[in-house]
């Protein structure tokens, strides 16, 4: 492995980008719905933190960290498989809000956003290498209004200048090839891509695939994406 | 089966849930006009009354409790087929309206939402572990706007608070794949799709998927879907 | 037959409905131009009034009465055939505007809806039990505005607690699936869908399907429909 | 030939509708660009204006009267073989502009469908049987504005009760499969439908099709237009 | 060559339309990005101007007028070669400029339309017999708005009166099968359409089609297009 | 080499281009994401400057200047390869908000674009040859509104006025075929497309494709695009 390259730990999938996803990248990750994206980036922060020894944030969004923590030990990557000194953070909208709380901030849409930037910097000036912002499109509901695309190229923007690996996931519409209901897709410098592919009237395989990661040469096709015990695996797609 | 599961009785189903659905989940039962949807919910809340002693309420705001009621007696599954202590409430638009005449509230668009939101939290407060609201298309009907995605927001939250295991029927467009004509299907915890599925130019097969289902290990294929004696069950699907 | 079923009269197809449809249903019929809605809606019309004695209002928007009736007579089902008590009447835009003249009604647009439920009301005090709208379409043109989703949720309740059962006409898209322009196909009790399937670069088969009908079990599959001296049946169909 | 029908004098089209369309209806001719709406209504009028003495009006708001006579001439249908008694009157633009000099009517837009309206009544007060308005589209284009769907409604009902037998000429777009840019397709007694059909690669063949036809029992399915000498007619389509 | 045909010097293709293209038709040629649009146009004017004395003018502005003469010089078609006597005009958005300068007419974007025209005007009283204009929506873009559907009318009424034979360039959307972005391509007499077509996974053809051609009969079906050494031809397509 | 061609250095493309792209010209380079549109564009800039001594700006508003100049190197493609007398300069937003700092002009959303062109206004003076724009959609971004089809026209008009060999890089949507999301494709002198071609379920080939280029035979087709250590070459497809 590269030091200057995060990996995955997706068995199979960083011998496909030279090792991993360079350091300081913003990177998609994109699917349609019950395509794993929650499941694939816990996975990362997982075994960066106990591989790597790396500090990870995960800022959920949607779910709650109780829920998000249930879910990932089920699949053998709790917190206190950790050891003592957990690498990962958790944070959900009941710690943005007691936050917010305790700093007086008047509760509006605006500040909501400004929060949790404020709070994604704090960790960062305490050695945060990884975030997973789960997801794009529940952090643009913290606004009361759609992101203009000028407003998203600044976030992007600031996510970059943090200096850290960022993973971003947003939920591609069943109705559309793009890989996020926000257009800027060209923001990120990497973009993985998660799939249902119907192989037959009934079949349904679950698939991964780079489409692009900037200064990485990557195949462009399509792997399958096994989950066997907790241990996620790319694996040649056999057709029958 | 786990205790922390709620069972969805559609024999085999169960089996490709780790059990079933986990309790607390707000779960989406999408599908296009005639693929069944109250029949499967309704069917959850019967028989987890009959045989787990489950408290649900039905919320059923397209069909009075009347129609609703006799349909299910056709198929088998009626509420005097409980025994006296009945655990299911059907709740339709005349008791919401009984409801507002009552306590004096003017009828309002916001007042009706809030009515509803008021009727289900004193259920809870009675031990309801169940909610079935048929349907989210229909409640989005009793405000005189379309909601907002914020607003979609906030209601998904208000549910999850509220403890109990929910499922919210939507009605999918022909002409679309979405899974709702709302766009945050990421809110929900799980997704269950009923299909249509047209095997040749005449014949057409009902089918069932999880497509995506939190904290579950679950396969993303199609099953059928079958309706024996007003047993509902999955079978391996074959195509000749 | 069951009593409190209605009798479709095509032949064949009211075994696919447990005998037909029941009563105090709403249901739509729909499908592209030239799928035959009316002939279909009338034939339930007349065979009911001249078999079962039921009374039934043919209002019609877009054709006017003598036109309809002229139709309708060369398919073997004027109402002479019905005998000297004439069970059906039609009601066209001259009768609801001789009505509004007499009546001293300005003939603006929200009172011609007005008009014509006051019109449908007063044949359902003197016995009548079916009632087909020709079309949904048409109705929504009295207005000089789209009727609003909810206006239109409003307009289904009035017509289900009328007590009578109903045919909505309604003409799809060539360029979509959904069953009307209007997407509250959810509030239909059922949905009977026409079809003219292109099986080959020539040869175009009508088709007749159940979508959906409330408290009735039924295939959901196509059937060919044809049109015999005037009698309407389904049969299996061979494609060679 | 019944004396109620207005043949097509399409070489077999009207044997397949009952002898040909019914007087009175108001029938839509669509197609996408170059599938000969023009030269096939131009045919109706010409040869029941020479074979049945019916007097025609073709109200070209496209071409000038010069330019769509030489066309028709040229398919051996020129004014000048039906004899003395001219039954065919052309009226195009440049006519309706000189009628509102003279009776010094202000150019405004509502003013010219006025005209237009008048010029057509006048005919039909002399014994007009047959009328051409080709097309929709660019009647429509005479007023600055969309016409909403009522007030297109209403030039149904106008056209309606003129008494005589009008055809629509109405362009499809080559991205949709509707019957007209205006979606009152309900509106017409009759749709006939004309088609470019590619049959393979680089073979394009001409197809006509009578969609729907009121009071009249007609096959559904499409016909192979031939183009021979000036006569038109319909053959079975062989494939190969 | 009949005398009343402007031919296309597309070796083959004039068969096709009974010896070439009525003169006086306003003709759109269209046609995704690539597929040679400027080339044909160009070739129909030089070989007119060069074989039947025609003058010609070729409104470019999109490309300048050097661009444009070193283009059409590489094809074999330079205006040297047309002897001294040129008789092809060629005028750029840098002609159109030097001319309001000299005139003193103030550049605005209403301005810029009616300069074009007086240049045409102009040209027309000189004799030109030909005029192409590169293109429609290069055209649209001298106006600071979109051009209503009734001004594009309008402008096409004037383009017929001129009297001379107009080719209109117009670009088609790859997503789309509308022979130009503004729907009125019923207002033109006659439809070019040229084509890209994906023969296999790699393998692209060049097709050319007469869509629509009033008072010309032709075959509505795909001819390959070939240049050779400067020589435009159409060919049976083979397909292997 | 013909000198008034710009070779683009993928070995076998050239020769499709008579030698390369016409000095002067305009092209588009477009593509999904993961198409290599910034390697391919470095790349035509780089062997430029190394074989022939053509100076290049490589205007970046994605990327930062290290992030880019880092992933080129690992190509093989770094500024040191050139040798002392780079010919190759890098601009990113940093450096042209710090050219807005030094002049003390005020950074709101018109003055950026005023300041980016003056940039390469400076660099054309001092003998810049080839400029490449990454990309066109960041660029609109620059403004805090969409560019009118006028604004886009006349910064075409502006960069062919330079004189110099313009590549802009464009993003395709997933879901369009259209070029560019802006519409104007038809501005440009060329487009290069590229293109990850979904060969089978899981296969994904990288293809390259001139739609077009004015001034140039070309044909039409698809080439497959191999990258091997750090030259790009075309290769005849094989399909297996």
């Amino acid at each position: 492995m590269e030091d200057n390259r995060v990996r995955t730990y997706i068995r199979g999938f960083d011998d496909n980008l030279e090792g991993g996803i360079p350091r300081g990248h913003v990177v998609l990750v994109c699917g349609t719905p019950g395509t794993m994206k929650s499941s694939i980036c816990w996975n990362i922060l997982w075994h960066n933190a106990k591989s790597d020894g790396r500090r990870g944030l995960y800022l959920s969004l949607e779910q709650n960290e109780r829920s998000l923590h249930d879910q990932m030990e089920r699949l053998g990557m709790g917190l206190e498989a950790l050891g003592p000194e957990k690498k990962i953070t958790i944070m959900d909208l009941g710690a943005v809000r007691a936050e917010m709380a305790n700093a007086e901030i008047e509760s509006d849409r605006e500040n909501w956003a400004k929060v949790v930037r404020g709070l994604v910097s704090e960790q960062q000036r305490k050695g945060l290498e990884l975030l997973v912002l789960d997801s794009l499109d529940a952090y643009e509901l913290l606004f009361e209004r759609n992101l203009t695309r000028n407003e998203m190229f600044q976030f992007f923007e600031w996510l970059r200048h943090l200096g850290i690996t960022v993973f971003l996931i947003a939920e591609m519409s069943p109705d559309s090839n793009r890989y996020s209901k926000f257009d800027e897709s060209f923001l990120a410098d990497g973009i993985v891509h998660l799939k249902l592919a119907e192989i037959s009237d009934v079949d349904v395989q679950r698939r991964i695939r780079c489409v692009k990661m900037r200064n990485t040469r990557h195949a462009p096709g399509y792997h399958s994406l096994l989950v066997e015990g907790g241990q996620l695996a790319i694996t040649k797609t056999i057709l029958d």
